[in-house]
């Protein structure tokens, strides 16, 4: 089976390392419109060959690793394929995508969502063992082909991944919760950080959990806007949920109830019980 | 020279360990009103002897490795000591410390924090390395003799740490934003996931980026509230400031302007050219 990669970052290039240890994948092509990108990717051994739009079209399975935004247009430009190519997307919000998914390749069409990443990017950024132990959430199955479906789930289960069904408007809504919101998060706390009169002397002080918290407020922008625009609801009402949570507590420290805030505290540990 | 560590928890556990390496530290005695933290640091020899709060009070230098609440009832418990005696806090909050230090102990005093920690705590959870390579601030050292401030210099430096002075006023500013209202924020994440329905299948996606800013929301609440306590205004102007700068953020968000959605995150991102 040969595999096309669109988009070689670090989804698409950790994809492509994982892939070479599979054994019915006979070839990783690669796709990128950022030439530089292409070179590294085949520099740093990423994919077995750099190829054009229209040869990656001809790959049994097409991955598109790219912005959530440029999956939906791309996707536009895969109607022509054979009806035995499988493409899957690994964008992080799905129902905008299954939506714009065309009719004519639907059945084609497997809308996944690998639960991992670092807040690092472009094909430098791809390890060999991202996937491994992750959590991929496949969406609205019932509307992909049995073919495709079985491919998709063979090769998510051989690079070592945790298979979950979920309907795409309930993915979405988690996915605002577990993902989407902790970035805002992130972002927010970098930006009240560098508010501030002397972030370099405050930043001396930075530990594990300041150091934690602030990670992924590395991520790129750019990426984090096509999906914050894609899932503007949920994370509109999931920022929402969380203000009144941090409001809570900030009331609880203006009337200066200690009970209340260790009984507060106390719940939010109970989470590490599930987790 | 003897050393006596009160609290055998994480902090005081892992410093018996680092202090064992240092040639001009004898022994390691160590104290806490938990008689099971006694005997499980006894067990995992994070320090060399468990003796009485008396005996204790002979050694050359003290540390006080326990919830801040507790450093001042403990402070006013060791107005009889020699002084040639050093004590040395490890408390989060520094002000309020300082302040109620007695009169007659004032110059035996060194007001550190330890800019390091995990989220786990009691005598299980020390580790040799907590210490190495993290930033230590000590603060209003001018109000403390010369003999004890060298003397915590040589053991912090000794344990791998690097030494920063800081006013104590600006410290409890400081690290109301690098420390305590990222642990606000994590409780206040966790609460929100554990406020929903179906916390656990949200928890199933949980990927690194939820697990980093989760992970310091499973800290001691009994600890944390008297920190909160300690440094009550601070914690609650970081918080306001936190809530605008998430509010700009969702305002952006509604307003749909996507351009400025990716500037503001921009903005974010570069706080990781100084950190």
């Amino acid at each position: 089976m040969r595999v096309g990669i669109i988009g070689l970052g670090l989804m698409g290039g950790s994809l492509g390392l994982s892939l070479k240890h599979i054994k019915f994948v006979s070839k990783v092509c690669g796709f990128d419109h950022n030439l530089s990108h292409c070179e590294e990717a085949l520099k740093l051994g990423l994919v077995d060959d750099i190829v054009s739009f229209s040869e990656i079209k001809k790959c049994d399975m097409i991955f598109l690793a790219i912005p959530v935004e440029a999956i939906i247009d791309v996707l536009q430009n895969l109607i022509d394929i054979p009806k035995e190519t499988t493409i899957v997307d690994l964008g992080s919000t799905k129902e905008k995508i299954i939506d714009s998914a065309p009719k004519d390749i639907r059945k084609n069409f497997i809308p996944a969502h690998p639960m991992t990443g670092t807040e690092k990017f472009g094909p430098s950024a791809a390890i060999e063992d991202l996937y491994h132990d992750s959590v991929v959430v496949l969406c609205n199955m019932d509307k992909s082909g049995d073919n495709h479906k079985n491919r998709a789930i063979q090769v998510f289960s051989h690079i070592g991944m945790k298979i979950v069904f979920m309907d795409a408007k309930e993915h979405d809504k988690h996915a605002s919760f577990i993902s989407h919101l902790p970035h805002a998060l992130s972002y927010a706390l970098a930006n009240s950080v560098m508010g501030e009169e002397e972030p370099k002397s405050i930043l001396l002080l930075a530990g594990g959990g300041f150091k934690d918290m602030s990670r992924i407020a590395k991520s790129s922008p750019l990426m984090w806007t096509d999906i914050f625009k894609q899932n503007r609801k949920n994370i509109l009402s999931s920022i929402e949920l969380f203000e009144n949570e941090l409001g809570k507590c900030k009331k609880i420290i203006e009337e200066e109830d200690w009970e209340e805030l260790e009984n507060w505290m106390g719940n939010a540990t109970t989470l590490h019980k599930i987790l």
